[in-house]
């Protein structure tokens, strides 16, 4: 039989949960990765030495790396002194073979290559972009680090989001995405790490114009001023309007509720479950599938992928994530 | 037949030339390297991370490194803008190693796994040591750095070189001396190279009682203001007189004149070659080989060695150099 392809559109800390449960998984992975990070270390190199986002893309390649341990461990080790303070590693990893190879999806490749990576990394796109929202009251936003961090987005609304400039998506993105089985989207932070991804240009379209299963991994919690109060359906429709047609299949959605304290921490900070309430519609487009899938064992990433797995403390157990997602391939 | 026991003693340019024609040989090389270095990317590092030195030794394992050419080249690649500019990625990977590792030896031996080194790097101390001269006017020099731009040595003239604290040997780099069957010296700058590996306490001890056959790689080009007008004579009652007697028992001495273009390029910084006078001395403890060696072939190392290449113009030949050592080693 075939092997299947999945190709998987993210970045961040989810893209990282997501591939380590689907590395276990005889599949073809294709991580598409989004190129819209300006904050911390990604962003002081992007300034500094002129290169493109290697922070999302770090994770990716670490999820799927099989090298060693202490290999790992390096590429998440972050520098806590002098002039180097807060950079990561496999930040400077990444830059270094930029420049090396000329271009940064060159240098991806050849990170994968000395990282022993199972599958691909796939930056979304090779151009040098900024990630702008013009909110309802025509102040735009410039950069992922402020729209993150602008708390007014929601009070006031969102009139458009988009990349500046515009910018084409590499060539083997979309070869991926027409040739995938299963395209799975999400989880990840909703505007900064997901749309980025679809509002590169020849995303959508190739999702549209591809055979594959389209599953959609809606978030657990809300994002305070982004998307407080969002329910799933809010979620799908947002993703589907960047989409250009109601393009998502499947919805996996976790069903299991956090223990106290973590609920606790999390109302303190006025992040919400994201809730499902099915009569809110009389049909879906859809089928939503859930499921029981919160990860309340002990992290079992390895420590050296601690910083991505501390990030979030209510979060999707990878592997039942992954285990859902090849019976949706399998159907 | 049982395989030998190499040891090197040396840092820098040099140590890189000899371990890059000693790998292609059926041998096992252990490269004990001077922790003195405190320039450039080095030195920022000891200041701002507080780590050991890690210039010299990357040098080491990148010539002994079985891995890509990509690996080589970004071991050597250095950033050029920002704050990171004249960092060698190579120094940045062994500092966070050593960060990793909570010490540096057990650093460098996670980065000889990750390198694919044939044979091992030995730092030939863990302590954190500075290079100090005493000259005669009773001046204190601080640093390698200091020491290696100074211009007034010759003419004042060194009353002691000592390291501060001083530091007691790797128990590892006695114990290799100490099986040696080869143990080789040099080359390298003399006093901020080599020397500084005999002040460490224990080397010159073990280099006494050990059984191996030494021999010492005269320089080819005389340093000005420390070394200037050294014959080869010279070099060797320096050693011989940090090792606490003539244990030199072989010197390897190349006797090919550069061509006319390179000789006047370096007599122009008043750095000529170095010399052999026969009639000298009557007797001496140690046998001359004699040799042509320079390299006169296009630089032999890959591209992604070229910065350590190309610093010194005149320079041994790898290959030439080894296939000497071992005619010694087989004698």
């Amino acid at each position: 039989m075939k092997t299947k392809n999945v190709v998987t559109i993210g970045g961040g800390t989810g893209s990282f949960m997501l591939l380590t449960g689907l590395k276990k998984y005889p599949i073809n992975i294709s991580a598409i990765v989004s190129m819209a990070d300006d904050g911390g270390s990604t962003g002081i190199l992007r300034d500094e030495l002129g290169v493109l986002p290697p922070g999302d893309v770090r994770q990716c390649l670490v999820a799927l790396s099989d090298s060693s341990e202490m290999m790992r461990k390096l590429m998440n080790y972050r520098f806590e002194e002098g002039g180097l303070c807060g950079h990561s590693f496999g930040n400077l990893f990444l830059s270094a073979l930029e420049k090396i190879n000329g271009n940064f999806s060159r240098g991806v490749e050849e990170a994968a290559k000395i990282l022993d990576v199972r599958g691909e990394v796939i930056p979304v796109t090779n151009a040098d972009v900024e990630l702008c929202m013009q909110l309802k009251n025509g102040k735009i936003l410039k950069g992922e680090e402020e729209i993150n961090h602008n708390r007014d987005i929601q009070k006031i609304g969102i009139k458009k989001n988009y990349l500046k400039p515009s910018a084409r998506a590499n060539r083997k993105a979309i070869r991926r995405i027409l040739e995938a089985d299963l395209i799975i989207i999400g989880p990840g932070n909703h505007y900064c790490s997901i749309i980025p991804n679809l509002l590169v240009k020849g995303i959508s379209e190739a999702i549209r114009k591809s055979s594959a299963k389209v599953v959609y991994n809606c978030n657990i919690v809300n994002k305070l001023k982004h998307t407080e109060n969002f329910v799933l359906d809010d979620y799908v429709d947002s993703i589907n309007m960047y989409l250009g047609l109601p393009r998502i299949d499947f919805v996996v959605f976790n069903t299991q509720r956090p223990n106290d304290r973590l609920i606790k921490k999390y109302a303190s900070k006025k992040e919400l479950l994201v809730e499902f309430h099915k009569g809110d519609r009389e049909r879906r487009d859809y089928q939503i599938i859930q499921i029981n899938m919160l990860n309340d064992r002990q992290p079992n990433y390895s420590k050296a992928d601690a910083i991505a797995s501390q990030r979030a403390f209510i979060r999707h157990d990878d592997e039942k994530l992954a285990k859902i997602l090849m019976g949706i391939l399998k159907k």
